[in-house]
C-alpha cells in the first residue's frame, strides 16, 4: 500500500501523460518491492511556474540563464 | 503543535465540511495525544480528478471499474 | 481514497494513541465526506524534537520560553 | 540538493515575493549547510483560505476570533 | 526537474531495491513527459508500522484481518 | 501561519544547523511576506542516503560520478 507524490511543473500535462505516470509508478512498486498495486495511491502536483524554483531562481530564469550557457559555449 | 496535512480528490467539498474536517483533526489530537488546539495546524490538498490514481488507474475509471464488478456480481 | 499525513514532535506516542489517532481520522472523513474507510491511509510521522521549529526556535526551546512568560505574568 | 516546501495561505503573494524566498532559502541552506545552491530545489503551495485551518478553525475565522479579542483587551 | 516522493512501509527494502525505485521513476518521467534525469529528485520515506494506516487500522492487523476473510471465504 | 519542510541528506547536521534553519527561514517568511514568526512552523526530515536519488541514482553514486567527471575534464 505505497503512496507516491509526484511534483512537476505545470506544463499542459495530458490526462494521457498522467495515466502513464500512475501506471508506471504501480507498476514500477509491484515489480522492484512486490507492492499491491490495488491498495497503491499516487498523485500528482501540478506547481506553477512561478513556484518552482532550482538554482536560487524561479525555473523559468533558471532555464534562460542554462540556455543562455549553452549558447556561449 | 502538530500539522496534519488533508488530501483529497476535488469533487466539491464545502467549505463547511473543511471546517468539520479542521475542527475534527485538531480535538482528536488534543484527545488522543493532549496537544494544543492553539498551534495545531491543519491544511487540505483538493487534487483534481486526474491527478489521483488507485489501482493503477486515475481514479475516475477505478471507480467505473469497480461498479462494473459489483454490477457483474 | 482520501490521504492523511500527520507530522508530531517523537515524544514517546504509544501504538495504541497511534491507533486512536488512524481510527479517529478515518471515521472523521467518513461521517464529513462520506469517504470510504476500506481505502482512506492515514501515517503518522514522528519528528525528532531537534527538527520541529515554531516561533523560529527548535521547539523546546520555544516551550521553555512560553513557560518563563507564564511564570513572569 | 536539499528540496524545501513551503507552504502559505493564498493571499496574492508576488512573483518577486516568490523570487525571493526561494533565493533565500536557496542561500540560507548553502550558509548553513554549505548545500549547493545548483541543485536546491524550493517549491511554493498557496493554499486557499478555507484550506488552511489553525485553532480548530479555518484561518479567516481565526483571526477575526484573534482581533475580536485583542479589541476586548 | 520534477520530484517525487514515495512512502514505503518499513519493511526491510534493499538498497538495490531503493537504487531500482530510483532509477525506475528517474526513467518514467523522461519517457512520458520528457524530464530531465539530471534534475529529477527522488526520496524514499520508509514508514514504520504502527504508523502506517488504512481502513481504519493499523496496517499490521488490516493486513491480518484480510488474511482471516480470505481464510474465511 | 506558513509551515515549511526541508528535507536534506542525513550527514550529521548539527542542533546548531538545524537551528539556524529554523530561525532563518522564520525570519525570511517575515521579511518577504510579513508572516508573523510566532505562527510559522519549520520541520527539517533527515533522509538517510540510500533513501535519497538524483539523476536516476542513489546520492552517494551520484556524487561519486561527479567526482569522477571533474577529475576527466
Amino acid at each position: 500500500m505505497p503512496y507516491v507524490h509526484i511534483r512537476i511543473t505545470r506544463e499542459g500535462a495530458s490526462a494521457e501523460a498522467k495515466r502513464e505516470l500512475i501506471a508506471g509508478v504501480t507498476d514500477l512498486l509491484q515489480r522492484v518491492l512486490g507492492k499491491n498495486p490495488a491498495t497503491t495511491v499516487v498523485t500528482i502536483d501540478e506547481v506553477d511556474m512561478d513556484n518552482w524554483g532550482i538554482g536560487g531562481l524561479p525555473v523559468a530564469e533558471f532555464r534562460a540563464a542554462q540556455a543562455q550557457q549553452e549558447t556561449q559555449r
